[in-house]
């Protein structure tokens, strides 16, 4: 365990506490009192750790994130949908008519985009939620980002695919595919932050107390 | 205060947690023991529960966002920019030649986009610690979804831009900054499960387990 300690960066007491909550699995017992651990722990190690640190997982949900690496005989599709419903935040549970007309619009985009989404899909659900909460704010506005997300969605999508698609065996592809579940969430929030910065200094930087005005009027 | 909560469903107990957490503002005092609330609070109130449930955020985050509603001689772009920081996850400090490659990665992503992304920007370093854990869990296929998900954030975010612009005046445009910031968060991450979804169903379900071959072999 100290060794595993030392290659993974991992401080021994939380290594212990991941094998309590068995996120890792347990080492061969070699004596009473030593365990041995080979690649697969320092592999599945440094998966916990990113789940975790980079993911934003609790320990639960990384728990459940990682023992899908472990089915042997579900297909990828539907490791990833098992996936996203272990991820997927719990929303309140607001039904009424407003729900009802907001799952409307999201079955209409998904016509629109010519999408395959199963009335179960982990995000279906939290999308409606989130356009009867901008309907309730009085954000119409916002309610219109959602045809132009739903489109860079597709395009990170296709490319989460590719991804999983050049991973190789099966049982790669499963990893490569839980993994860009969890890093390419991550990973996608960092570059919404910086794709914001550079169009708000397109557009907006000239009003009160910006600098450097480079570019269109806001309400052009 | 129980007219509050009744025209919000917030219940009184949270309004009175609200406030001493100073989310909310204080109502005019006209009595010993009554405080009148206006719209304002309505608004305010509904706004806070948006972040908290629908963003996820936790009470101190939603106060650093909240008060930046306050804000009256900063620009929108600086708010944006607040905003982002506010939220932004702490991610671990993991110093090393690997992180000034990955730094250098994203730089490199940056000038080939042509992007004014300044060097303090929220998601500049959570994107490079992204990449340097990919390369940790020896997962280089992961790392080419970078530019896909940079052109993708670029649409999201000119959508983005354009509802800020069509909320009219400074303060409109201000809160639907921040409340796109937010609430654009959770719409992503959903609308990404529906796209992912659509696209694996596409591209997967052909495999063992799987339902309804439709389409592209995965190492097509």
């Amino acid at each position: 365990m100290k060794e595993l300690s030392e290659a993974s960066g991992v401080p021994v007491p939380t290594i212990k506490f991941y094998l309590r909550e068995r996120l890792l699995p347990a080492g061969e017992r070699t004596h009473p009192n030593q365990s041995e651990y080979d690649d697969t722990h320092l592999r599945r190690l440094r998966l916990i750790r990113a789940l975790i640190d980079i993911g934003g997982l609790s320990v639960s949900t990384a728990r459940a994130v990682t023992s899908l690496l472990d089915l042997r005989s579900t297909s990828i599709h539907d490791v990833l949908g098992l996936a996203q419903h272990a991820m997927a935040p719990l929303l309140p549970d607001q039904p009424g008519p407003e729900l009802d007309l907001a799952r409307q619009h999201i079955q209409g985009l998904v016509d629109r985009l010519g999408w395959q989404v199963s009335m179960g899909n982990a995000g279906r659900a939290g999308a409606a939620t989130v356009l009867t909460t901008l309907a309730a704010l009085e954000q119409p506005g916002l309610a219109e980002v959602l045809e132009p997300y739903a489109r860079a969605a597709e395009t990170a999508a296709r490319a989460d695919l590719d991804a999983v698609a050049a991973a190789g065996d099966r049982d790669s592809m499963v990893e490569t595919a839980v993994i860009g579940m969890v890093v390419g969430e991550a990973l996608t929030l960092h570059l919404r932050r910086m794709a914001q910065e550079h169009v708000s200094s397109q557009r907006l930087s000239h009003s009160a107390g910006g600098q450097a005005p480079t570019g269109d009027s806001p309400t052009s």
